[in-house]
């Protein structure tokens, strides 16, 4: 506390992001990395463009990497943003779209960042209940809302919704912006991309972080209607002229290139996932739907918390939250590597046959 | 415009960066940049890390980098931020330490961001002018404030403080943050960090885009008081868990090891400019005295929108503003290598001569 600060960082509770642990020969599965690489043609456009030209600012606007992401998913470049992460789009987002009259809406487990990206900026919010079977169920956000917010699928959970509900909500909600968080959506959900011309409220948001291989590197991108679009390059460019180095630029293009490599490495990582899933279900743990690259699952006697801490003398860290108390015996497994998931189960195995 | 925006997008007036133009073998004296490539060692470790580790995630507090930057300015690593860029590091300041219920107070020629983020965070502020020398005139700041930023040296002038009249400040300015923004300061001018263990409300900023050849990599710093870095490590920590990169983080340790490197090249660029503000003279150019990469100048006869787009079409590209109005005439001219400055003499001379 100091009488230096502004008055909204006193009230601040950050975002606290898995341990990045500094040991080395850890079987790390907490934060959803990509077990495999980003492609091989990304390192070498990085290799080949780490030159002197490092020593010129890069295109403040991006355009290249948007119009990559646009060819892509066939929309225009007006319609994309790009930024340091998604989780610096997502706060452009919530400053530029969600400060309205009303409270904005989203779901009460859900990706922590949202109730501190409220903080930060001062927007109210209230938050929805999921079902009793975890789920996300739209039509209890059918209230007057400054602003809708979900990822798809939903984080921790993993659990999917399919277009066709989403679709329905944008039905009926026309007066505010929906923002549907599709961090993991390439590991086997549906993407509303193609909702964004019907819909002027919709944005979508994507990482790089999970499906690209590229957590390393900070980028994620937005796609929505124009207007919602030059909301964020207008936040974006009172905030940081150029939030996307030159390396980042030319990684971005270069994984959009290499596709064959993008949907292998989602393909072998949803395969584990199937394989994951029967196995600890084997072991007695019941296992939300997974459409994401993580698994939600609970011991039906031993509590999720000394598992956690039992793996971690083994050197295997997974994710587990403390709150809300409904998901606290929950664990989150991180797919890994078909060798990663191997060693995770017979450590499983071994923890719960002592 | 949108109903979809949030109220503060409305009267944004963004930040127009200088033009990163995107034809080749233009002379590029716009932007400030170096003409020297980063340091050979920085390239070597940004090509060793672009590996399979760019799948994962940075350290979200950037301990090593914040490290590097302790031990190099003889300061503790609680006392330095690091960011996205100097900008960056400049929007945290302003959301975590410069909104009160004072306005904040800088000069009216000034870095042209200033007044954005104030937009941005809605921070009130007054301008406070620069003397007939446009000179920043410390004592004209002695009234109640919300906070203090001024550049120094001082943009786009290049006039530079001294520590001295800076201490003397500080000893009345007591009850307010002021933010030292030094992102020029490795060309001639003294930096205020020693003064940062008297002083608990002094934040000192700087970039790696200038000295440091690294405007394509995005990077920046803060040196202050723990509690005034705590502030900022809070904001940060509720925006984005990981604003710097893997390569970035390589990038900028290289970059502080290198220090014969970083000085030579500072060095160089000095005299390059002492050289380039005689010949100016020479041609009847007025020149302000400059601690920065960069020399402010007006032509006593031939009006600086004419010289500007003159040298465009030769396909050398300089800075001039348009507001305010006392600066209109004049030109920034960026230190380039002396032989761009040699084409650009050789070429002002053909201008002036016809």
């Amino acid at each position: 506390m100091s009488k230096f600060w502004s008055k909204v960082v006193h009230g601040l509770t950050p975002y606290i992001p898995g341990e990045q642990p500094k040991l080395n020969n850890l079987i790390k599965l907490n934060t959803n990395e990509n077990p495999y690489g980003p492609s091989p043609k990304v390192i070498a456009a990085i290799q080949e463009f780490a030159d002197d030209n490092l020593r010129l600012y890069p295109d403040p606007n991006s355009e290249a990497l948007k119009k990559s992401i646009a060819d892509y998913f066939n929309v225009k470049a007006n319609q994309v943003f790009v930024g340091n992460g998604s989780d610096e789009v997502l706060a452009i987002a919530f400053q530029a779209l969600l400060k309205h009259h009303a409270p904005i809406l989203f779901p009460d487990i859900t990706y922590s960042f949202y109730p501190v990206y409220c903080k930060l900026y001062e927007i109210d919010f209230k938050t929805i209940p999921l079902n009793d079977s975890f789920e996300i169920v739209l039509n209890d956000y059918l209230m007057p809302n400054g602003g809708v917010i979900f990822p798809n699928p939903n984080a921790p959970t993993g659990i999917p919704l399919t277009l066709k509900k989403i679709e329905a909500f944008l039905d009926k909600n026309i007066d505010s912006v929906v923002i549907v968080d599709e961090a993991y959506v390439d590991f086997g959900t549906e993407s509303v991309i193609s909702l964004i011309e019907k819909y002027k409220n919709l944005l979508v948001t994507h990482s790089f972080s999970k499906s690209r291989s590229l957590a390393g590197l900070r980028l994620g991108y937005a796609i929505g209607h124009p207007d919602l679009i030059e909301a964020l390059i207008r936040v974006k460019d009172s905030f940081n002229s150029y939030p996307i180095d030159r390396l980042g630029l030319i990684a971005g293009i270069e994984s959009f290139k290499d596709d064959s490599y993008f949907k292998n490495t989602c393909h072998k990582v949803i395969k584990t996932k199937l394989n994951f899933i029967e196995k600890l279900k084997a072991l007695n743990f019941s296992v939300l739907p997974s459409g994401a690259n993580f698994v939600f699952a609970q011991h039906t006697s031993l509590d999720g918390k000394i598992i956690v801490s039992k793996l971690r003398d083994y050197g295997i860290v997974v994710r587990r939250f403390d709150n809300p108390i409904r998901i606290s015996s929950y664990i989150r497994f991180t797919i890994g590597s078909d060798e990663e998931m191997q060693v995770l189960l017979e450590t499983l195995k071994l923890i719960l046959s002592t």
